[in-house]
């Protein structure tokens, strides 16, 4: 694998930026996973599990073969080990990386990897197009996945110079953000023995310098894709043959939108991506819209997929249209254990470069992590989601988001510490 | 340009089939003049237009290089001739062709080339399938273009051998199905001396056997692309921030479809197209609308397209969203003159296999050739649009469309006795 | 029945504008009807009917017993006849007046009667107002149906003193506005012996002096109450607890108006009435919509109809309430029949003031006319609905709507001329 | 006052009998309020402000002269005092009742008196209609005010009797449902001495025996009338013609429902009532929207109210119409201080019949007590919002709500000893 040499004083912060050069969305991480085995095998692992090894099953969301080659083949032309890249033919990305340190405790890391299938910004003023590390993908690391694979990987380094006494696990997972990986991860096995489970994300609108020991208010989360179905016809000379999947779909918006409130907590809906049609002059035969709904708790989440269900078939009806939903990407709710974010909480006080601990604050969005906490708690283990402020000029999922790159180190050093004195002290 | 020999006894018939083989959507008609251009040389013509000797300026919805490149390099490699190809390069499509034959009347037929950007059905009882012609390039003649491309040049075999006394010119016209290619055609000075003209369309619900004289009932039309601009954000997160362009665009399609009607005839409008966002949990920071307005009469177009855009202002009010709205693909209404058609309908009496033949017939769609019949009109002339019969078993515009082809013998039959019978009568 | 004196020189004038002064809606002309028979009776006819032996049975739109008490009230304080008024008890109002004179042919003429819950103008220059006739029950004479009631008087007195030769008939008709009365008075049985039927209407646009021979363009009618139940629930506490009534009416008339044109011809709908809810922090429970669908053919209104449902049963579906749809007031399409047209062309020829006769020309709208015209024709018999021109400020159906009462004489003497001319020449 | 002799061994179970059989509107409370003065000149005290005595100025949303004469009558024909009735003219109702009973602090309770406009159950199982204390009026008690008013009576006629010493105040204020009274009786200057505030509710989904010290959650609400103005045509003749304001309410009836929601807490929106139009036939020449903003803050208040105001805006530009919105209605949040709440729950613990006592819970509504709260709290004194169980067979603004009249008892004693309490303690 070709790259150029250290750019900069940190091995950490040049992964990251070879990771952000290199974005790739959701089960085609095929570079990012090349790139982050080759950096465990110079760390040196106990236990080293790729693609479907990490991942036996369950996949969801995994895109079509061609969607699939292309992405291959443009990391094997971006210099990604062919011996790895083998291993992850097929959307098999991710791995799983064990340190086995005698009789402690089972100690779990989770970091996701994927981004987002969105443009990055070339203004002047975005450090990655200032510095030569914008994406060349077309994708674009919109929420710092290239960061936590950075601190996954610095983490690991550091345990296994330690004394660290047990087992200790990263996971890099793929297909966070389209909620694709995080059960699959969580039934791959590898969390069955897992006693311990830090997961972490940058960001989140708290700056370099503050940690979160215990972020809470995951909402449950699940995506659709309906289908409207109806036939098209020349909208000049026939306008009474077609039956309008446009209009359909346009009905369906503006009511999913309509969904009522509930008073017993917090929801959300989204129609986010919209298309249908083929010309202006023809009545359109198909229209799709893809969305969310979510809830402050599982039950609240599914208030709003009944409602929406409902919503999409009477748009239908009304069309004389037929309407397919097909129901993805589910992730529940969770919470962080308050006795593991006290731990947290209490390593973050030795870190330099820490000038604000909060107990716990609000995600106010998704994530599939939340599989994995939901897997251990299920099992007698604790959980806790640390959030690692980093001062990030745009908002997440934005053209213009970055992280400031001395968060990493503060990642890596409050995370390692965090996973010694659970070491030490099992919680 | 390497071709298979000629698969039916009808070498008009090879043709059609050979232009149906390689459908070209508006301004990508290479293949298509090229082959035409070939046909014409072979027939021998006093003169010929190519290219943008055949149409100087004005041309509207042009594509951008890359999709000209690609069609041009398609058309390069399924055999279209290198000679006629550069004359073409940068989407100058279309030819004109011209006979002069002494002191006669100047007579015009007009006949589109161009091709849908739509999918062929692949049906074993579809007979372009079925008998190996159906489309090699994804888009499809679904509208009978290729026959007509057959007809013109039927025509002006007939014409040339014939004893017809005056000038004589076709004009295969590219862009039709955009509405971008009779303005500039019109324009193209090529018009300015025709004192008759006929345009014809096969098909129109009318089966084989069955001649229009003077189709009527042309609706104005006007096309539009509008551009909804918001803001994104996380749905989860901050719903609150986004200024959502989905949502605009779905309270705008509502709200298109609920123009009212007029009470001084037919109106249409069409939201043909519409897409937008990026991501299921990303409110939409874009979306297009892709639609049309029509009236009976260019002032009933009017009405449309100014409600129209008031309701295009309002959504995008509603949801804190600018919205820029294009028009182009602009077409004015435009009549028969019955003087003319009737001529087409005395000739059309002594063609065998015609068993009906109706004066006039609604076209209730639109067509750019009324750019091209109020250029002549305005300037004395008479113009009428012919109707030839094809028994088609799907409609226009959709995957089953299929030209009955001995309808294209009839077509030259009927359009070459009405030129001579006006080059003898000056109607 | 005290009124006063003869304001004007013209009797009938006098009479329009006493009707004018109490304008009653549908099914509630107690006054309107007994004022008539007192002309009637002053007149002298062969065969009276009032009431339900004008109308024995099936009408439609009854308003509630309080509604029709009311009425009823007014119309005794305004001084209508007491014994008329007893046989009007129920709503059965309207009148047939009868003359037998002879051998010829049974004619008929139809006149309506009703007029429209609407408030009337109060500005200086509407000449109700300052003339002193403005209406005194709230309701509104703004389609000029007190003309035709006085043109029906006059014409009666016509005929009664000429030397006509058979039998005259002339159905004053209610509720025409809510199409409640045609179906009813059209299956009276009075029109089953009618060979030629006149109708007529003053204004739709034509000034005082233009007279319309034969009408044409009735569009199809259907009107519809539709009830749509959800759940009440407080709007702040338990926003998730409803079943939104109003929300579902919006979106159905969204949708309503989105129903697509026809290419048949023309088409109509409208959602004319809206009403819902309790109070501004309440989910509304109930909300009602009361529109109507139209088509130039009662096929056309039909698929308007269907749609119409669709979008109804769609938009409860969406907000999960129930919808109970009522369909009533409903009035086929007819045609004037051109031999009839004929004889009043020529008999409007010789009338005074009478300066512009079209053969035909459009209504626009429906008419439950369109009951007794089919009646007749399905028997055999021909039919004709006459526009009486007369110059009016404002569009019907509005505050300002007048007519010039010129009109009325040459209504009468048009009319008189023709009926005259049927009986001679039985056309 | 005539009235049946008291029913129930309990006067103040009768006086809300009474109450509940004669509900009356926002500042349409004039039997009501004579009724609830009678009491207190029976009990007696030391001061009595009756009428504009009470409120001196800044009501909102009084009605017209006609509805509070029409209502002014019932009241004088029910028996209502005419001394105190004249007091009262113009919508002059609310009383403010003070003991004066030494050197304590100044302690004030506040209770609310209006009913709303709505039908009362008559069903069997409904108690009051079983009994025979259903309503009169056609408005309904269905938010327990008549309780309150007894509450307010009960504990007053205890204090008046104990050793309390300080000044007690009986805020007994009107048009809370309308949100119209709250913030005028703040401004009346008698409360501008208070130093401890007690508001009440009963219910709120808490069964008999359920007492809130100290309720939470209040959302800031603001009411708007939206007036859509446009034209009025004939639906069948001039669909052009008119500018639909019920095709423009519908549009914004479903884009007020589609504003998002606030990540920074909860929002609400409701579109509670809408009339428009005057005939199916007609397009609609008005329309009227009656809705209402919430906000867990203030901010988030404002933040729904100007994302509506944009929604209505451009509504009516869709549609060529107009729009003039009136907010009206306005409450601000609040919080109950926690050190007088901690006085309430101690309070409670001492009650019979008290088995469950939360020291807060979410109202998830408005309530204008906000005004009064707010005011003292500026002034540096202390508020409690307190709820009363009482279980309830229907929710509030339902048909079928009612109080188990068994605590109205229970809510005398709980106050009362607070207000005890707060006397000798001064929280």
């Amino acid at each position: 694998m070709s790259r150029p040499a250290s750019e900069t004083a940190d091995p950490l912060v040049d992964l990251r930026r070879d990771l952000h050069r290199h974005p790739e969305p959701a089960w085609r991480e095929f570079y990012t996973t090349a790139r982050i085995v080759e950096e465990l095998e110079r760390i040196g692992v106990d236990e080293l599990y790729v693609g479907s090894e990490a991942i036996p099953g369950g996949r969801a969301g995994v895109p079509d073969e061609d969607e699939l080659e292309a992405w291959f083949e443009r990391a094997a032309a971006a210099g990604a080990d062919p011996v790895v890249l083998e291993s992850l033919s097929g959307g098999h990305t991710g791995a799983v990386a064990v340190l086995r340190r005698g009789e402690g405790p089972t100690v779990g890391l989770r970091v996701d990897i994927d981004a987002l299938p969105r443009e990055e910004s070339a203004d002047d003023d975005h450090v990655p197009a200032a510095e030569g590390f914008r994406s060349e993908t077309g994708a674009m690391h919109a929420c710092g996945h290239d960061a936590h694979a950075a601190i996954g990987v610095g983490v690991l380094a550091v345990i296994a110079e330690s004394d660290f006494s047990g087992t200790f696990k990263v996971f890099f997972q793929p297909a966070e953000e389209i909620i694709g990986g995080g059960q699959a991860m969580a039934e791959s096995g590898h969390l069955d023995d897992v006693e311990y489970l830090l997961c972490l994300h940058v960001g989140l609108d708290h700056p370099t310098g503050e940690v979160v020991a215990g972020v809470e208010g995951f909402l449950a989360v699940a995506q659709f894709e309906a289908k409207f179905e109806g036939e098209a016809a020349h909208a000049g000379g026939h306008p009474n043959k077609g039956r309008n999947a446009v209009q359909a779909a346009a009905s369906a918006i503006q009511n999913l939108y309509g969904i009522p409130r509930h008073e017993a907590g917090s929801t959300r809906v989204n129609a986010g991506v919209v298309r249908g049609g083929t010309a202006s002059n023809i009545i359109a035969e198909e229209a799709v819209v893809e969305g969310e709904v979510r809830g402050e708790t599982t039950a609240l989440m599914e208030y709003v997929r009944e409602r929406a269900e409902r919503v999409l078939d009477g748009a239908a009806t009304m069309h004389d249209c037929g309407v397919e939903v097909e129901w993805d990407g589910e992730a529940p709710s969770a919470e962080s254990d308050d006795a593991l974010a006290d731990v947290v909480a209490e390593s973050a006080r030795e870190v330099e470069g820490v000038d604000s601990i909060l107990d716990s604050a609000d995600l106010g969005g998704s994530e599939d992590a939340t599989f994995l906490m939901r897997h251990v708690q299920e099992r007698g283990g604790l959980a806790s989601y640390v959030g690692i402020g980093t001062t990030h000029p745009g908002g997440h999922h934005t053209a213009t988001f970055d992280v400031d790159e001395s968060s990493i180190r503060i990642g890596v050093e409050v995370l390692s510490r965090a996973i010694l004195a659970v070491g030490e002290r099992r919680p």
